[in-house]
């Protein structure tokens, strides 16, 4: 029989999950909306239920274990712990509650540390042992592989990269502190520094008809395309901040190569281009040349499936 | 035999060598002068020569490794690479060239990357799998262990914290950037810290009549012990400098704890409450409470050489 993992990405709003094959090949991916299930016991069972029926339909294959991508996900302990975007309050033990409706390995960790590991499973960090991941959306996640493994931390939580300080006394940022480097770094950042931009200079801009609570990092993105002076501006602003928190990461685990993913990461050579210029320029000079800034080699429609299911494959391989 | 490592710290002025057994105790150890050997191959062959020495006297050892601390050593190659405080310029092969006269393992790593191991194999950091060693010197060097194992980086330069920035824009730093850790939280960052507050501030202080060229880390230390009000808030800006860094190298690793080393840790407690105090303010809520600021566990006289031993014992215990 073929064995195959269950990846699984919890999201606020909804959950994707699917079989998947050890090429990284998604064999079948379905939905359940996760504001649907507002007490985790029947999440679980509807979960574990769907799992099941898509195991029915590939009666050929065989589930070997469940990987699963969430908010506040502690790998150590397969739970999830005080998500302030899930219904689920407290301390979920996920891994202990769906491990007693099906007996396999189930592992827990936060999407972007999934993301890290679907790059080094299937992704373009396949022969890397030394790399990073930033998940550029509404925050910055990050997903850190040193010596070919997953960086945790005592606590589990480790790769808080967007919540390392870049700007001291800068920018409010969600977790009550300031300056934070998602709140310059990220889809939503951008759309806060095209603000900035827009009330510091008089350049005209197609930005200055979209009220800022509709402005998207999309609109910029596209309207930079098309050399809107304010859009090209936050481009730039942001490729430098962008450029300076990769710089610290360098000094910390000097990494291979750096993999930007999502929202932001979709205005592509736009974006890549200024990010690798200000890396080289302020980076420090031991470090020149040494680390590639690269698109995430997984297609953003399954990344978060496989990434998750690249945990158990990953175990899997040692 | 009794198996035995030499362990051997260069600096730019002196090299301090010596044997050690595997429960780190120091058999015996020795100088050199650096600076007498402007060629690397007398270097080498004056090291070899007295190791030897130190193992004929102790006829009953058998030598299994050497481990050294250098400037700008590259454990991956065994390299000195471009340093520019020892005359020897270039790359040089020191492990190779070793090897070549004594037929034993060579590890060759940063001082603050052996400091971390000797944390790790014979200090505070025994039971440990996660945790940092900031020596606060003339400059700031940092050893990062993560799942057990030193973070050498895909170049093997990893562990470069006193080069990650931390005030944009900020002081004048020897590596050619600006507002770099170590330029605030080490040594000389405290010198330049009382002097910019000498500066700012009108109190009274006993460091009015001291040259700024003769002032010293210590000197400013014993200040703020007598209670000499400059001196009390240099501290006081220097720990919520150094817990800044501290708390960056948090969100990226998550340590178990972070060990403080040399220079300015020797102002103790002083130094740490204040740096706890920060830590635990500013850090990100999830990470509260769960990290110890330490000062080593090793003692400072042995340090070196007990820390380029640990590169070797190390590799034994695997």
């Amino acid at each position: 029989m073929k064995e195959v993992v269950a990846g699984v990405d919890i999201g606020g709003t909804n959950t994707v999950f699917g079989l998947v094959d050890r090429t990284g090949k998604v064999l079948s991916a379905k939905n359940l909306k996760t504001t649907d299930y507002p007490l985790i016991d029947d999440f679980v069972q509807a979960l574990v239920s769907a799992i099941n029926k898509l195991l029915l339909v590939k009666s050929s294959c065989k589930l070997i274990g469940i990987g699963i991508g969430a908010p506040n996900a502690n790998y150590h302990k397969g739970t999830i712990e005080l998500a302030p975007n899930l219904a689920w309050k407290g301390i979920i033990p996920l891994a202990e509650l769906i491990r007693k409706k099906i007996d396999v390995p189930v592992i827990l960790t936060n999407d972007a540390n999934a993301a890290a590991m679907g790059e080094m499973i299937f992704g373009g960090a396949k022969r890397m042992k030394d790399f990073i991941v930033l998940t550029l959306g509404t925050g910055l996640g990050s997903g850190i592989v040193i010596n070919g493994q997953m960086v945790y931390g005592h606590t589990g939580f480790a790769g808080e990269l967007g919540h390392t300080i870049i700007v001291p006394g800068g920018r409010e940022c969600g977790c009550g502190r300031h300056g934070c480097y998602e709140t310059y770094a990220s889809a939503s950042g951008f759309v806060r520094t095209a603000l900035l931009l827009l009330s510091e200079l008089k350049d005209e801009s197609i930005l200055r008809d979209i009220p800022p609570a509709e402005l998207t990092s999309k609109m910029i993105a596209a309207a930079a395309a098309k050399k809107d002076p304010i859009a090209l501006k936050a481009l730039d602003f942001t490729a430098e901040k962008l450029a300076f928190g990769i710089i610290n990461a360098i000094g910390f685990s000097s990494p291979e190569a750096v993999f930007l993913f999502g929202g932001l990461a979709n205005a592509g050579e736009m974006l890549f281009v200024p990010v690798r210029k200000y890396v080289e320029m302020n980076v420090q000079p031991i470090f020149k040349g040494t680390v590639k800034i690269l698109p995430s080699g997984i297609p953003e429609s399954n990344a978060a499936v496989l990434g998750a299911a690249a945990l158990i494959w990953n175990e899997k391989s040692k």
